[in-house]
């Protein structure tokens, strides 16, 4: 009989709940919008109980948006820290729906659950490691598995928020990040665009030049990533990345700014092989969650 | 008995060879400048021929100077790749030293070897991981342990090269990197600051505002390693952070650069429990070769 696990992704603006024994395995899925935590919470418990209660599933994954506290040994322990979301700040979101289900349940930033899904289902990967996962969207994220596992720390990586170069005769816009101004997030986000083009970024034709601007934002992003980790495979996910050419553009960028310096055949040659949009599609998150489930 | 191994640093100045059970249990070292590669190569193995043929010596290892093949599948595991150093490039550091010596070598970058030396014999740092180790001198590199072993990948972190803001208005020198012009190494090395300024960084007096600039641009790149590791110790080794208060500099640069939004006590106050000068001082490297023949 086939094994099957609960997944969650907790996402800022909605909540993907599924139950699934891996990629095309679905049993059950749901989606609603994020409101306040107790509707949201309640829902997603809602939403496993039958199958917990019928012993279907005995394991869930948890991907949340972040910040997060991943220390095992806080007293937070699964707690989103310090969102502006209304209600969400120190939202016990893991020991709620543990306390709700009765089941113990694996936690993880939404970035890391969909680099540990992409690596875990996704057989090539396997030995791709450090594998790191980039989504660029509303915000900049990134998470990792180096050395077998997810990437945790002091907290976790926030390298959405790294300082790049910012060449203001080239683009003076100021970025919109409200900590840091023109950090990666200030410049290359979803919002940043559509607020220095005066337009969403999804209505911006293609031969605009603020798609080259973003590729060349996202190569710096990538290349200080490939310099930091010396990753394997570099994956880049989010609504930003999908636009039509803009992966090969930010390939190209990489490989203008490496400039040579990084004497890998994966860098010079098969930089199509080493960023990837993600094999999982928009399902990374959600089946990053079942396999943190699998993996706990 | 107490258990002795052997360690080489491997520079690219001088090789330092080591018999030792630990810090400040050194049976035997000796140092020479690295010149032609069988005539390094030939000291390092007469060097432990003696304690080898006695049998207190089983285990030796190597931190080298790079880029080297990390790869122990690759045919080139353990060369040292493509440095413009005469005579090193292509040059089977580990396999002429395990040949002529008849033991089996660890083997790793100096900077991974200096950051297993501090994880290994530093208590306090084995509860500390990710672990980053920062050399910057003639050179600036990025060591790390993370998730309990050193940081390996494509080829090896060229943290180093990493892409910084660059405000040519307070800073017009273009950087001296060959292949990237103002990169970290480009902005922030040794040589770069005495090109910059016209004489050697060791003889600028302590009010030059080089140092504060120097601190300015390795605080971005501390910063960036933060948000990309989320690290819980990060070690400032090599000759120009040891300068009278640049550390201290470097850490509110961070914490102005980060501007509270990695919300961590050691962030936010602790930080010079988060940055500090290597435990070892300048042994780090060469205790690191030792900590990587025992952990082999």
């Amino acid at each position: 009989m086939k094994k099957f696990y609960g997944g969650v992704e907790a996402g800022g603006t909605k909540f993907v709940c599924i139950v699934a024994a891996g990629p095309g395995e679905i049993l059950a899925q749901e989606r609603f919008p994020t409101t306040r935590p107790e509707e949201t919470i309640g829902k997603t418990i809602e939403f496993f109980r039958p199958f917990v209660e019928s012993k279907q599933v005995d394991s869930i994954g948890i991907a949340s948006f972040g910040p997060v506290d991943l220390n095992e040994k806080s007293k937070t322990y699964g707690y989103i820290t310090t969102t502006p979301k209304p209600g969400w700040a120190q939202a016990d979101l893991l020991g709620s729906i543990q306390r709700g289900l009765g089941v113990t349940c694996a936690f993880d930033t939404d970035v890391n659950a969909a680099a540990q899904g992409e690596y875990y289902w996704i057989p090539e990967n396997r030995e791709l490691d450090p594998l790191l996962y980039i989504t660029v969207g509303t915000g900049i994220g990134v998470g990792g598995i180096v050395n077998g596992k997810t990437l945790h720390g002091l907290i976790h990586p926030e390298a959405g928020h790294m300082f790049i170069p910012h060449d203001l005769k080239i683009d003076p816009f100021p970025g919109v990040c409200p900590y840091h101004g023109d950090c990666m997030e200030g410049l290359a986000s979803g919002p940043s665009m559509a607020k220095r083009w005066g337009q969403a970024a999804e209505t911006l034709p293609d031969d605009h030049p603020g798609w080259d601007l973003e590729a060349w934002y996202i190569g710096f992003m990538v290349s200080n990533l490939l310099l930091n980790f010396s990753p394997r495979r570099i994956i880049l996910g989010g609504g930003v990345p999908q636009h039509i050419g803009l992966i090969d553009k930010v390939r190209k960028n990489v490989q203008k700014q490496i400039n040579g310096y990084v004497k890998s055949p994966q860098v010079l040659e098969n930089i199509d092989r080493l960023i990837v949009p993600p094999a999982l599609g928009n399902q990374a998150g959600v089946m990053g969650a079942i396999a943190l489930a699998i993996t706990r």
